[in-house]
C-alpha cells in the first residue's frame, strides 16, 4: 500500500495538520459584489461545524481559526468544548483593525495616541480570548498604511508601530506566540506599514523569542521567490505561520495551489529542508483563502488535498539523488530530480492511505454524496449570515 | 498674462471639459471596508449637485457621467433640467453587469443564453435612457472572467461576447457610441473576458464605426507603457474615452496623477500628437476614481486641476525643437526638451488664467472657504446615503 | 500500450513537430557574462548537427531554424542538403536588426530613411535565404524602442514601421509568410515599438493573410494570462508560430516548462481547443532559449520532451466532462477535469510510446552514454566558436 | 539670490557630493549588442579624468569609484594623486564575483569551498586596494543564483555566504565598511542568493557595526515602495549607500530620476527626514547606471544635475505644514504641501546658486561648448577600449 512513500513519509503525512480560517465559510467577494450563498454559517458554531465536516472527509484539518470581533461569542468554554465534541480545537485568534471607523488612517500606527491605544486594546481583548480558547498563537494583520505620498510619516509610523507591538507582545502568556503578518499592498494603495518580510522581521526581531512571522503566499510583489523567503525565515528562526492560498494577480485568495502548482510544491521542499514541517516544528499551516463564487465547504476541502498531495510529493523528492547532482554542478540533473518529484501523481497513493485509515478515498465525492451540504442549506435560513466582517 | 503660454494654448486649455463620475461622490472603499463620510448625496440629484459645485469652482467640469442603475431615476427628463441649471449636462452612460446574483460567473459572455439576454437587455435600458439624458456614449466594463483554470471555455466566452456586443452596437442611435473598456483583473482572478486593449480594439474593430475603446489608466500590467497605447489607439482611429485615475499597484482609483505625475504628462503628450485633445476630437476625458479615506468634492478639485495642469505642460512642449533633437538622434536634447515642460510651474500661469476667467485663483482654497461642504454635512442626513451599488 | 491514450492522441503525438533554433547551439549569457561551453559548434553546419542529434533521441524535432547573418553560408543548397541527409529540414528564418550600429536607434522605424531601408534590404535578403533553404516563415522580432521618454516621436515610429512592413511583405512568395514577434521589453528601456500582441495584430491584419504574429512565451507584462492570448490569436486566425521557452522574471529564456509547468499545460489546452495544434494548422512549435549555464544539446532534449509531455497532458483532458462541468457552472467540477489531466503522470506512457517507435525510452539517459557530447568537446576545437552574434 | 532657499538648504545643497561609477564611462550594452563609442577612456587615468570633468562642469561630483579587476592599476598610488590634483578622490571600491569562468554556479555561495575561498581572496585583494586608495567603502554585489529549481540547495547557500561575508568582514580596516547590496533577479533567473533588502539586512546585522546594506535603485519587484526601504534602512541604522539610476522594467540602469521623477524625490524626502543626508550621514549617494545610447559624460553631468535638482525640491518641503496636515488627517492638504515642493521649478534658482560659485549656469551646455568630448574622440584612438569587463 501506497508502496512509492517511505513509512517516515507516512508518518509524515499522518503528522500533518492544517488550520482552517473560520471566515472561509461565511461569504466573501471582492470590493465589487459579496455573491451570497445559500447554507453558510450564521454563528461561529456553525464555522465550527463546517470546519469539522472538513476535517470528518479529510483526516487533515483539527483546528479551526478564529478572528476577533467576527467570532465573539458570550461563552468561549461552550465554544471550546462544541469544538471538542466535534474533535476540533481551536486555534489561532485573528485580531481585525480594519473595520472600525477609528481606524481610517491607522491603528497600531496611528498618530493619534488613544486611536493607538484602542487598537492595542483589541489585543489585549483578544489575548484574554486566547486564555479561553486554548491558543497558542496571536497573528496581528494590519490593514495600515497610507494611499499617497505624505499623507502621513512614514518613518513615524515605524517607530509607532514598534512601541504598540512591544506593548501587545509583553501581555502574552509564557506559552502563548505573537506571529506578525507583512503584505504588500491592499487596502492601502501608497505604503503599507508592514509591507515586507524584513519589516516583519525586524519588528519580530526586536521584540523577542515568541515573536515570528506570517507568511501569506498572496502577500508578495510580483515574480517574488517565496521559497526563497520560507528557506530565509527558517534560517532565522522566525518563520511562525502559513497563511495559504493562490494567486494569479495581487491578493487573490483563491485555493491553495490553484494557481501556480508548481509554487506550492517548492514552497513545501523549503519547508521540509528548513524543519518546518510537522507538529512539533512550531509552523502553523493555516489557509486563509476566500470562496467568492465556489461552495464553501468543498471548497476547503480541495484545498487541504492541494497542500497534502504537494507535501506528499515534496516528502517523494530523492534529496540523496538531488544533493549529488548539486555538489556535481549538474544543473539539468539536478532540476530532474526535483521534476521527478513533483511530477509522480500521488493521488492513488493518498487515495489508499486515506482509505487505510477509515476516510473517504474521494473526499470531494464523499461529501458530494454526504447530504450535508443539502442540509445546511434548507436550516440555516434566517439570521445573520456570515460573512466578511459579520 | 500667461505669458508662457501662446494664445493657442490658452484656447486649447479653455477647451477642455472633464467629465465627473456621479459615483465618485458616493461612499466607496476596498473589500475590507467602506468608510462612510458625511454629506454624501442620497440621490443622483444631489450627485449631479456636488459635481456642479466642482465645476463652479474649476469651470473644468461640465458634464457628470451616470451608472446605470445607481442612478436610474423615475424622470430623467427632470434630472437633466436640474443638471442644466446649474451649468451641466449628463455625459456618458455607465452600464453595470456586476452587482446582480445572476452575473456571478458572467454577463454578455456567460453560457446560459438567458443570462446574457438578461445582461443585454440591461444595455438596451441604458440606451433607452441616453435618448431621456442626450448622452453620446454608452461605455461597457465588463467584470467577466473565472477564478479558476477550466471553470469555462476561454474562447466560447469570446465568441458570445462578440454576438452580445453586436446586439447591443445595433440598438445605438446613429450618433451614439460604445465604448468597450478593458481591465487587466479583478474582479476576476484568473482571466478577464476583455483584458487588454488588444481584446477590446479586435472587438470593436469588428463591430464598427461607433464602437470605441475606452482606456482606464488603471487597468493595465505592471510596467505597461500606456502613452504608447494611447499612441496606437489614436492612430488606429479607436481611442474613445479615457477613465483617469493613478494607481501604485493594481487599479487603486487614486487620484489622477497623484501615483506617478509624470506618467500622466506624458499620455497628455501623446493625447496631443495624436489629435486626442480639444472637444472635437471625439476623445472623452472622464475621471473615475474613488475617494476611499479623503474628501469627495475636493479630491473631485484636486484631480480636475491635476488634468489641467498636467495638459498646461503638455501644450507648453517645444515641439518644434523636439522634432529637431529626434531628427538629429540627440538622445539627451530630446529627453532634455520633453522635461523642460514637465518641470514648468505652471501653477502661477493658471491661477492667472482662472482669475481672469472670474474663477477663484485657487479652487481648493475656495471650497474649504465655501460653506457648502459644512451645509451637506448638515442637510443630508437619513434617506440612503449613496455609495458604489447604491 | 500507453493505455490512458486512445489512439487518436497517439496520431496527435506522432504529428508534433518541435522547430530547434539553431542558436540555441551555441554560447550565450546575460549582458554580465557569458560562459563558454566546450563543444558548441563552429558554423551552421555544426548547429545542424546537433539539432540532428535532438531529433535521433526524441522523434520531436525534424526542424531547425535560422538566423540571418548568424547562420549565413555561402552555399545554403549544400547546407539544406546537409540538414536532409541528417532527416533535418531548414525551417524559419529570423532576421535580425539588433547588431550592426546603423540600428541604434532602431531599424525599420528608424526616422533615417536610408537606414529603414537597410534593415528592408536585409530582409530581403531573409527572403532570398528562404527561397533556398526552402523555408516558409520570415520572422521579425524587432529590437526596436526608446530608452528615455521623447527620445523619438513613439507614433512615428509606428506610421514607418507600418510602411517598412508593407515593404517587406510584398516581396514574400505565395507560400511564405511573414511573422511578426512582439515583445513587453528589452533591449529598449522606455518603449518597444511592438510591445504587445494587440500591435502585432494591428499590423499583420494590416498586411494581410499571410502575416500572422509570433507569440514568445517570454515576451509579456508580469501576470499575463498568456493563454487567453494564444485563443485570441487562433480565434482571430492569427496565431502563426510560438518562440517556448520559460521566465520567473522577465525575457528569462530558461527550458521551456521549467518555471511554470502549469502555465505550459494552459497554453497547450487552447492551443489543441483552437485548432492550432498538429502539422497542417499553420502554427509552428519553435524553442527560442539559452542553456546559459545548462549544457545546450540535453537542454534542447529537456526542452521537447517538456513540450511533449504537457501536450500529451492536453490531449489527456477530458473535454466532455470539462464541457459538462462548466455547463452547470460547476466551478470546483470544472477546475478538478483540468487539473486531473495536469495531474497524471504520463512519462512512463511517453517512455513505451518511444519504445514502440524504436527511440530511446529516456532520451536524457541515452545522450548521456550517447558519446556525442565527449565526441564534439574534443573535435571543436579552434575556429570561431558559435555564439550569439556569431 | 535663489530666494526660494533657505541659507541651511544652500548649505545642504553645497555639502552634497555625489559618486561617479568609473564604468558609466565605458561602453555598455545589453546582452544583445554593446554600442561602442568613440571617445571612451582606455585605462583608469581616463576614467578620472572624465569623472573630474563631470564635477568641474557641475561641483556635484568629486568621488570617483572603481571596479576591481575592471581598474586595476600597477601603481594605485599614481592613480590616487592623479585623481587628486584634478581635485577628485577616488571612492568606493567594488568587487567583481561575475565575469570569471569559475563563478558560473556562484562565488561566495559556491558549494566548492575553493572557489568560495577565490572569491574570499579576491576580496582581500579589494580591501588591499582600498588601502591604496584610501577607500572607505568595499561594496559587494553578487550575482550568484539559480535559473532553475533544484540546481543547488538555497538554505545551504545562505550559510555558506554568511561564513565567506564574515571571512570578508574580518578582514577589514578599522575605517572600513563593507556595504552589501541586493538584486531582485539578474543574472540569476529562478533564484538570487540577495535578493530583497530584507536578506541583505540579515546579514550585515551578524556581520557588525561596520556592514551596513547598499539600495540600487533598480534593484526591486515591480511596485515597490522604495522610500519606505530607504525609511527603515535608516531606522535601522544600516543604510550606507545608494546605487542611483532609474527604470521602467527591470534593472535598466537608465539615468536617474529619467524614468520615475517622482519617486526620486519621494526617495530623498525620506532621505533627509531620516538623517541620510550629508557628508556626515554615512550614507553614499553613488550613480550605477549605463548610458548604452546616449553619450556618457553628458549622461553623467544630467545624472548629476537630476539628483541635485530633486534634493532641492525635497530641501524646499514645508515640514512644518506637511506635519500639521498630518496630525490632522487632512489627507488632501498633507498631500498638496508635497506635491508644491515636487512642482516647483527649482531649475533658476540652480543655476544662479551655480553661477555664484564659479560654476556654469546651465553644465550641459557648457559641456556641449568644452570642446572636451571633441578632443577626446581625437585622442583616444587606439588602445582597448574600455566597457563592461575592460
Amino acid at each position: 500500500m501506497s508502496s512509492m512513500f517511505t513509512s517516515q513519509d507516512l508518518d509524515a503525512l499522518a503528522d500533518q495538520s492544517i488550520e482552517l480560517p473560520s471566515w472561509a465559510f461565511g461569504n466573501s467577494g471582492t470590493r465589487f459584489r459579496v455573491f451570497p450563498q445559500a447554507g453558510v454559517p450564521r454563528d461561529p458554531f456553525e464555522k465550527v461545524a463546517d470546519a469539522a465536516k472538513v476535517h470528518e472527509l479529510t483526516g487533515l484539518a483539527p483546528i479551526v481559526a478564529l478572528h476577533i470581533p467576527w467570532d465573539l461569542v458570550e461563552d468561549f468554554a461552550a465554544l471550546r468544548r462544541y469544538a471538542e465534541d466535534l474533535g476540533m480545537t481551536l486555534g489561532t485568534i485573528n485580531s481585525n483593525t480594519f473595520q472600525d471607523d477609528a481606524y481610517k488612517l491607522g491603528s497600531l500606527t496611528h498618530s493619534d495616541r488613544r486611536i493607538r491605544q484602542q487598537a492595542i486594546d483589541h489585543h489585549f481583548q483578544c489575548i484574554d480570548v486566547m486564555g479561553q480558547t486554548g491558543s497558542r498563537d496571536l497573528k496581528i494583520w494590519l490593514a495600515d498604511g497610507t494611499n499617497y505620498p505624505g499623507q502621513d510619516d512614514i518613518r513615524g509610523r515605524q517607530d509607532r508601530l514598534a512601541d504598540s507591538l512591544a506593548k501587545i507582545y509583553q501581555r502574552l502568556g509564557e506559552d502563548q506566540r505573537l506571529v506578525l503578518e507583512y503584505k504588500f499592498f491592499e487596502p492601502a494603495f501608497y505604503h503599507t506599514d508592514v509591507p515586507d518580510w524584513g519589516t516583519a522581521y525586524a519588528h519580530v526581531e526586536a521584540l523577542g523569542e515568541r515573536a515570528l512571522v506570517c507568511l501569506d503566499t498572496g502577500h508578495h510583489a510580483p515574480g517574488t521567490n517565496i521559497e526563497f523567503i520560507v528557506a530565509q525565515l527558517l534560517r532565522l528562526g522566525k518563520l511562525g505561520a502559513f497563511d495559504f492560498n493562490s494567486r494569479f494577480y495581487a491578493d487573490d485568495d483563491l485555493i491553495v495551489g490553484a494557481a501556480d502548482p508548481f509554487q506550492l510544491f517548492r514552497i513545501l521542499v523549503e519547508v521540509i529542508r528548513g524543519g518546518g514541517f510537522g507538529s512539533t516544528s512550531g509552523v502553523s499551516f493555516m489557509l486563509d483563502q476566500c470562496h467568492n463564487i465556489e461552495k464553501k465547504i468543498p471548497g476547503q476541502i480541495r484545498s487541504v488535498l492541494n497542500v497534502q498531495e504537494m507535501t506528499a510529493r515534496a516528502l517523494l523528492l530523492d534529496r540523496a539523488a538531488l544533493g549529488s547532482a548539486q555538489d556535481a554542478g549538474d544543473v539539468l540533473a539536478a532540476n530532474d530530480v526535483l521534476m521527478d518529484a513533483f511530477y509522480t501523481d500521488v493521488r492513488p497513493a493518498l487515495a489508499e492511505w486515506r482509505a487505510s485509515r477509515g476516510l473517504p478515498a474521494n473526499p470531494m465525492a464523499a461529501y458530494a454524496a454526504d447530504g450535508y451540504q443539502e442540509r445546511i442549506e434548507l436550516e440555516r435560513v434566517g439570521g445573520a449570515q456570515a460573512g466578511w466582517g459579520a
